[in-house]
C-alpha cells in the first residue's frame, strides 16, 4: 500500500469536531444536547439574502470570475469604505469561505519550514492550513489571567528566527473573544516593520464588538501596505456559514498575484453563495445593531452565570461570540467527553469545546473550555445550570478554584446587565 | 517588503485565462468573440436542480457535515452503483468542486519534492495543485500523431524514481478528448502494483463518451483498492460549473482520513451547491442521452470542419468536449492573441486555448490549440469559417501542413454524420 504524505499524517484533527461521535451517541440515547461547542449561530440569515437566491434567474449556473463577481467586489469595496477601510476591487479576492482565504494567504507567504507566530489559544484550523503549506506555527501564550491580552512584544521577539515570515492575529479573537486595541496593533506595526514580516489578520468577527468598542482593522495601519493581509467572511456576520464566501484583501500586489494563481486554479467561488452574500450587503444598520444587542445580552447572561459557579472563571470578552472559561477539572477533553457519555440531568446535557485544542502547546488549556454563546438566554440558562450540576458530580473535579472575577470586571458587569 | 513564498512565485498562471484581457479588449472594440477556449457548457442546468435551490426552505444557511450532507452521499453511492461502481458514503468526501478534490488528493499523497507522473498534454491546473503540495509533475508525452493514446509503460518506467508517488490520468481526457481503454487501465494497474503508486483518476467527464463507447472507471480495477483515488464533479455533467461541488472517493482509509482532516479545516462544501447537486441526481437517463447526442453532433461537425481546413489536423476525440488541433502556425499563443487583437471578419473573431499551456514541456504544443465544442453547430460553423479565414491571413503561418486525417478516421467520420 502506498503511504500517505507526512503532511497528511501530522495535520491535526479538528479538536472541535472530534467529540461529534459522542454527541451523536448521546442523542441516540434520547438526550437533548445543548451545543455550546461550535460557532454555528442561531441568528436567522437575512431574508434579503435568501430571497436573492430564490429570485436568481439564470438558466445555467456558470463559473464566475476567479476573483469573485466584479459587481460583488465593487459593492464590498463600499461596505469597507463605510468603516474607513480602503480596499479596491482589484485588491481583494472572494474565496470559498474565510478558510480558503487563510489557505491562500499561507500558501502565498509561507514556504515549507517557514514559521508563523500566532498568539495562543488560537483558532485550531490555522494549524491545519499551516501544515498544508508545510509551515510551522510558533505559538506565544496569552493567558486567561490577563484576559488574553496581546503577549508583550518581547515574547514575540523571543521566538522570531530567520525563518519567521508572518504573524497571525484573529480580531476579535476566536476562541477568547478578546478585542485587540489600536495600541496593541501599533506595537505589532513596529514589529513587522522591524523584522519585515507579514501581518495576517482574521477579521471575520469584525461586526461583533460590544459595549461601544470600536473594531480596529489591520487595514487602518499606515505605512505597512505590503505587509498586511486581511481575512474576512460572511459566515458569522450574516449567519451564512453554509454559503462558503470569504475574502482575502491586501495592497501587496505580489501576494494578490500569487493568491490569484491559486484562485484561478480552483476556478471560482460558489455562484449562489456570491449572490446571497452580495444581497446581504443591503441589510440595514439595524440588523447589526439588533444582532449585537442580542449577543451582548447573551454574553452578559453567560458570563454572570459562569462566574457564579464555584471554581469557574471566565474573563469578560468584548468581541466575537466566544469565551474561554477555566473550570475546576483535571482535563477538559475528558470532562467534555464525560458530559456527553456519562452525565445527564432531566434528559439533557451540554457540549463544550475543550480549550487544549486551541493551544499549540498541548500542556496548556487542560482545565479550560471554549463556550460559544450561540443559543438564546433561555437555553443558556439551562446550559449554565447543567454545567454547575455536572461540575458537582464530575469525578475528575480538582480542589483548585478558578481565578476570581476581578473587582473592576464585577463592577463593569453590574453596570452592563 | 516581505517576499512571497517560492511556491507563490513558481506556481503557473492559468494558460486558459491569461488571454482574457485581450478578449475583453476585443469586446470593448465591439467585436463578437466566439469562445471555444473554456469548458463552460451552454447546455441548460437541469430545471430540477434550479427548482431545488428556489424551494430550499431553511431560515439559516448552516454548515453541513464536512464530508458533505449524509443524504447526498447516500444518493451518490446509488448513482455510482448504477454504473457498477461500489463507493460507500464513508468512502467519499464532497468537495468544493473537482478542484478541491484534486488538491486534497495531492496534499494527502504528495510531500514536497515528491513526483507525480501525468501524461501530457494535461489539464493545466494539476500543475498548480502539485505546486501547492510542493510536489513535481513529471510529464510523459502523448502525441497528436497517435491520437493521444496512453504512452507506453516503458515511457512511464523511464521517469519513475524513488520520489515517484503517483500517476494521474484524466479520463475522458481534458484537453485531448481521448477515452482510455480498459486495456490501458490494466497496464496502469500492473504498474501501480509493481511500484506501489497511487493512481489518481479525474473522471469529471465520465458521462461524455460517444459512439457507444463505455467509460472504464478506475474504481473497476480489482486488487488495488488502496492505490486508487477517483476525482469527480457535477460541473460539466449537469452544466453546474458555478455550484462548486465535486467529489473525492477512495477505499484507502488513510487517504480518506487525511483528506477528512483537510475537509474539517475548511468546514464544509457549499450548502446551496449540495442541494442543487443532490436534486440533479434525479434527472432522467434521457437528459444524458440528449446531451450526449448534442455533443456528438457538435463534435462531428467541428472535426469535419477543422480537418477540411488546409494544414489543420485534429484526431477524433471519443469523450469529454474538447479536441486538440494542430495548426499551420509558428506559435499558438501568438496566434490566439493575434486572433483577439488584430484579426476580425464581419466584426467577429474567436478565442482558442493555446495548447502549450497543457504541456509541462514548454517546447511542445506550440502549433496546437485546444478547442472546446461548447457552442451549438450554427455558432461552430461561424467559428470554423473564422478560423479558416484567420489562418489565411495570419502572418506567422508556416508552410508545413498538419497531419492528414487517417483513412480509417475519414471512413469513421463519414459513417457517423
Amino acid at each position: 500500500m502506498p503511504s500517505i504524505s507526512q503532511r497528511g499524517v501530522i495535520m491535526p484533527s479538528s479538536p472541535i469536531r472530534k467529540l461529534v461521535p459522542y454527541s451523536d451517541a448521546a442523542k441516540a440515547r434520547g438526550l437533548r444536547v445543548f451545543h455550546l461547542n461550535i460557532g454555528q449561530p442561531d441568528i436567522l440569515t437575512p431574508e434579503v439574502a435568501l430571497a436573492a437566491v430564490k429570485n436568481a434567474n439564470f438558466p445555467i449556473v456558470e463559473y464566475t470570475h476567479s476573483a469573485g463577481m466584479p459587481e460583488y467586489r465593487r459593492k464590498l469595496s463600499k461596505y469597507y469604505a463605510a468603516s474607513g477601510i480602503d480596499i479596491k476591487p482589484d485588491e481583494m479576492l472572494v474565496t470559498c469561505g474565510g478558510s480558503e482565504a487563510v489557505l491562500f494567504a499561507f500558501m502565498s507567504c509561507l514556504d515549507p519550514l517557514d514559521e508563523i507566530i500566532v498568539p495562543e489559544p488560537f483558532y485550531a484550523n490555522y494549524e491545519a492550513f499551516a501544515a498544508s503549506a508545510g509551515a510551522c506555527v510558533k505559538p506565544i501564550t496569552s493567558t486567561i489571567e490577563t484576559g488574553f491580552t496581546l503577549p508583550s512584544i518581547e515574547e514575540f521577539e523571543k521566538v522570531i528566527t530567520p525563518k519567521t515570515k508572518a504573524i497571525m492575529i484573529c480580531n476579535p479573537n476566536n476562541p477568547t473573544g478578546y478585542l485587540y486595541s489600536e495600541q496593541e496593533f501599533m506595537q505589532l506595526r513596529d514589529l513587522i516593520i522591524k523584522y519585515d514580516l507579514f501581518l495576517i489578520v482574521d477579521e471575520v468577527y469584525r461586526e461583533f464588538c460590544y459595549d461601544g468598542a470600536q473594531h480596529f482593522s489591520c487595514m487602518y495601519l499606515k505605512g505597512v501596505d505590503d505587509n498586511v493581509i486581511m481575512i474576512d467572511s460572511v459566515s458569522k456576520r450574516y449567519s451564512e456559514c453554509g454559503l462558503r464566501i470569504g475574502l482575502l484583501a491586501t495592497k501587496n500586489k505580489a501576494v494578490i498575484a500569487s493568491a490569484m494563481k491559486q484562485a484561478q486554479a480552483r476556478l471560482c467561488p460558489p455562484t449562489f453563495g456570491q449572490i446571497a452574500a452580495m444581497a446581504s450587503l443591503d441589510v440595514p444598520e439595524e440588523y447589526f445593531k439588533a444582532m449585537n444587542e442580542e449577543y451582548r445580552r447573551r454574553r452578559n447572561f453567560l458570563l454572570d452565570g459562569l462566574n457564579k459557579i464555584p471554581g469557574v472563571y471566565s474573563p469578560m470578552p468584548r468581541g466575537a461570540f466566544y469565551t474561554v472559561a477555566k473550570l475546576p477539572i483535571d482535563d477538559s477533553e475528558r470532562f467534555c467527553q464525560w458530559l456527553l457519555s456519562e452525565f445527564s440531568y432531566n434528559n439533557q446535557t451540554l457540549m463544550l469545546a475543550p480549550a487544549a485544542g486551541f493551544y499549540s502547546n498541548r500542556l496548556l488549556g487542560r482545565n479550560e473550555v471554549r463556550i460559544a454563546y450561540v443559543l438564546n438566554c433561555d437555553d443558556l440558562a439551562i446550559a449554565i445550570d447543567l454545567l454547575a450540576r455536572a461540575l458537582k458530580s464530575y469525578p475528575g473535579r480538582t480542589p483548585e478554584s478558578g481565578s476570581p472575577l476581578m473587582e473592576h470586571e464585577k463592577r463593569w458587569l453590574q453596570g452592563n446587565k
